[in-house]
This record gives structure tokens, sequence and C-alpha cells, in this order.
């Protein structure tokens, strides 16, 4: 699969009075890396793809993180994203955290491909991935 | 004029690494009491005091504070809003934060009372305040 | 068990430009529910209680979350949070997000009941939970 | 007085229902961006250089925003910071954030250097600038 590498300085405001990253905070991390992994991929930002595809984008139905040690305000963390399996409009994505060069924290995802719902533009409803970006995000290497 | 008063408890994740409320987080707060502000005035949630008087709403075009005493998670703090005055369509907004009993934090906000513009659907344009909303926003006692 | 309830008041920071909650932003809601929760087994503030039991807090291992429909700014959703299992040192805290009558967001927690590390105060370790912490959160009605 | 330019991508997470950065937002950017003008004066990072000097850091006493026109997610916008005076004790620093080559946000803070209180350990005091600070942030060119 496609990785997505990306070095991130932890900022004083993710981090709590215990000093270290407020757990929540990460999930805002890994969000804007799976943006990048996707971008990465399909050449252009999420903006821009998800009107190519005439979707809304990739809502999280599920989500989840396994704290394995704390980060601290201006450690340089790396995040590796990938995707970790397709279904017909579901993604899977999980994402490692390295810090020192252990691993940190551990998350997945699970996102749909979803665009407007025709019988009710209020909603939304999943859509069949389209088999090209199934191979951008499949690549072994770039 | 009509003065809001509200009491909220700073939690852990608004405080950093100092133990105290990361100061970016007042304006959030400070935010929220605007629009409290506005719903005890006007009796109504701020998307439909917007829906009845056709605006988009009243976005902020300068803001600022003074930090006099830090909060730390769990305190109990009490925040005062009003409107400190009314310009044609510019609303300036006043917080006083206190914190056991003495002034903590103190900010001022400019906001302006802002539609479609109807020249550009995609820019915003001032408008005049309803006389019946200064009314409200300036009764001495409720 | 114990379950503490509350009701939350989605705020407009709370939102993306999808203009529903910005996931991130459940866990915050999450986190604070479990110190609510425990506040009220344990009859005072988390800092008091961890001061009491010689503890650091109650860290967090994993998290995750099932996103089932959207929130919106203004929507007033309720949160039930419980234990839902007690290891010697760990808990399983639950949560169940409401929104209009039905549940709109489920999240699972475990935690560990941690001090300081008598052998590197630099770091933690886990404790055993006192038999009165269990019996507090296990209460059935309160 | 030397300026620090930074390029930030505005995350999908900072922007609110009206597809904008939701203004405490910035906040949080410019008080990134005062940490990155003393890192790159000093030559370290914010923890050193307050070890180095004896300070516990340069809380904000004061700040404020000019909002001239908005920013979306994608947008990648530059910060440029540079101190705009020095009193004995007090740092007033100035941020000009660009979108599309134009001024879109003015900001404004005042902070004290400031290090533990030698009569009461749980206060802080300010103390005087030290010379070869004043000196690092003062150079023209770099």
């Amino acid at each position: 699969m496609l990785t997505a590498t990306r070095e991130v300085e932890i900022e004083f405001g993710d981090c709590d009075p215990a000093g270290i990253v407020y757990y929540p905070n990460y999930f805002r991390l890994f969000d804007t890396a799976t943006a990048h992994l996707f971008e990465l991929a399909l050449g252009m930002k999420q903006a821009a793809w998800a009107r190519r595809y005439g979707i809304v984008g990739i809502p999280m139905v599920d989500t989840g993180a396994t704290f394995l040690r704390p980060s601290r305000y201006g450690d340089v963390v790396i995040i590796e994203s990938a995707v970790a399996g397709f279904g017909r409009s579901r993604l899977d994505v999980g994402h490692r955290l390295f810090n020192g060069g252990g691993l940190a924290v551990e998350a997945r995802e699970i996102r749909v491909w979803a665009g407007v719902d025709p019988d009710d533009p209020g909603k939304l409803k999943s859509q069949a991935i389209p088999e090209e970006v199934i191979a951008a995000l499949s690549v072994t290497a770039r």
C-alpha cells in the first residue's frame, strides 16, 4: 500500500497539564494525516478530488487509538499512514506515530466513500470506491 | 444593557502544560458567551434569529483580551457578557470573566451584523442592525 | 453500574465545515464525561480524589468511538457514562451519546489507575484500584 | 527587527460551519509563531532557552487580532512575526497573516519575561529581559 509519512512538531497548545499531548488532539493529527495520504495518492487536495469523483468526502464511521508512550511539547514525531483494506465503499486507514524511534500511538479508522443521497439531499449515501482510487492508494512504492 | 451571566467549569482539555487555561481557549468561551447573550436577548438560538432577520450571522472583525489572573482545571468561573455599544451595523461586545470573586480576564469584540452580499453571493455585506435587536440587547434588567 | 448522565449543548466551535461536530471533539466531551462520572462516584473533583488515593490519575491506554449519526451546532445531546468492567488496575469506561432520542455516538475507553513509579519518578506505574473506588462506581442506582 | 516567516496549511479542523478558520484557532497559530520567532532568535527551543535564562516563559498579558479576510481549509497562509517593542520585562509581538498575497489577519501580543517569584514559588514575577535576548530579536536581517 502507498504509505504517506509526515513529520509533525508537537505544539504547546496540543499538550495538557500533565505536559503530554492531550489524547483527543491525536485524532486531529490523524485526520490531517489521512487528508495528506489521499492528497499524495490522488495528486490534488481533498476539495478537488471530492469534486472530481462527485462525492462529499470520506466521513468517519469508527476510529480508535492505542497510546503506548506519551509525546511532549517540542517533540518532532513521525506519522506513517496507509489504507489497510478496502470494501465496496469502505476504507480502513491505519496510522502509526513514532517518537524518538519508538512506536508511540497506533490508530485505525473506518471511513466511507460517500456522496449526497439522490433520494434525500440532506443525507449522505455510500458509493462504490472508483477503481483508480483503489489503485492509487495501493501502489507499493512511489 | 442586558447582561448575560454564565457559569463555566474549566475542563482539563482547556489547560496547558503550565496547568492553566491555554489563552486561545478563552476566545472559544467568549464566542459561546456572545451566542448565549443574543439567545437571551432574542429568545431563540442563533440559527433561528439569523434566519428570522435574514442575515448570516455576526462575524468577528476584531477581538482582544487582557489576562489578569490564571484559571485552572476544575475552577468554576463566571462570565458576564453585554453589548457595550452599537453602530449602524457594528456591535461592540464586552466580557468579564471572574474566578474566585476576582476579575480574571476582560475581553472585547467588534462584530458586524452581516448578510449575503446581493451583488456577490460568495461575500458578506454589513446591514443595519434592526431596532428591535438593539432594544432587546439594551434592556437594563430582565 | 453507576451511570452518570450529562446534558451538553454543541457549540459552534465544536463543528466543522460540514456543519457537524468535528469527531476529535467528541473525545474531549467523553474525557470530561469520565471526569464527571468519577466525581459523581467519589464525591470530589479529580484533583482531590487523585490526591486522596495517592495516584496521578487514570491515563488513557486505548479509546475508540463509533459514529452513528451527526450532531450539529445548538443540538442538546445527552451523554451516559459508566464503567463497563474492572481489572486489577484497568478501568473500561463506556459512553453513549444520544441526540434527539437516538443513539448518535458510542465510545469505549481503557484507562489505568496509575501513580508515580517509585523506581523512576519520571514514569507512571499502574496500581491496584482500591475496593472502595470499585464499590462507588458499581452501585446500581443513586 | 528579526522577522520569522512561517508557511502554515489551514486544516479542516481549524474551520467552522461557515467554512472559514474559527477565529480562536488563529490565536493558537500565533502562539506557535511566537515560539518559532524566539527559537529562530535564540537558536534553541523554548524549553531550552527558558531553562538557560532561568525563567518560566513569556506568558501572555494581552492579545488581540483584526480579521480582514477569511481563510479556508487547504489555504496555505504565511505568518510574519516580529517583536515590535521592548520594555524592561515587556515584549510586544506583532503577527501578520497573509493569504493569497493579501493581509488577512493582524495580531498583537503583550508578553512578559517571567520567572518564579522568589517570595512565593506558586507565583510568577517579571524579570528584566537580558540584553542578549533583545539583541538577538533586534537584528535586521539574518
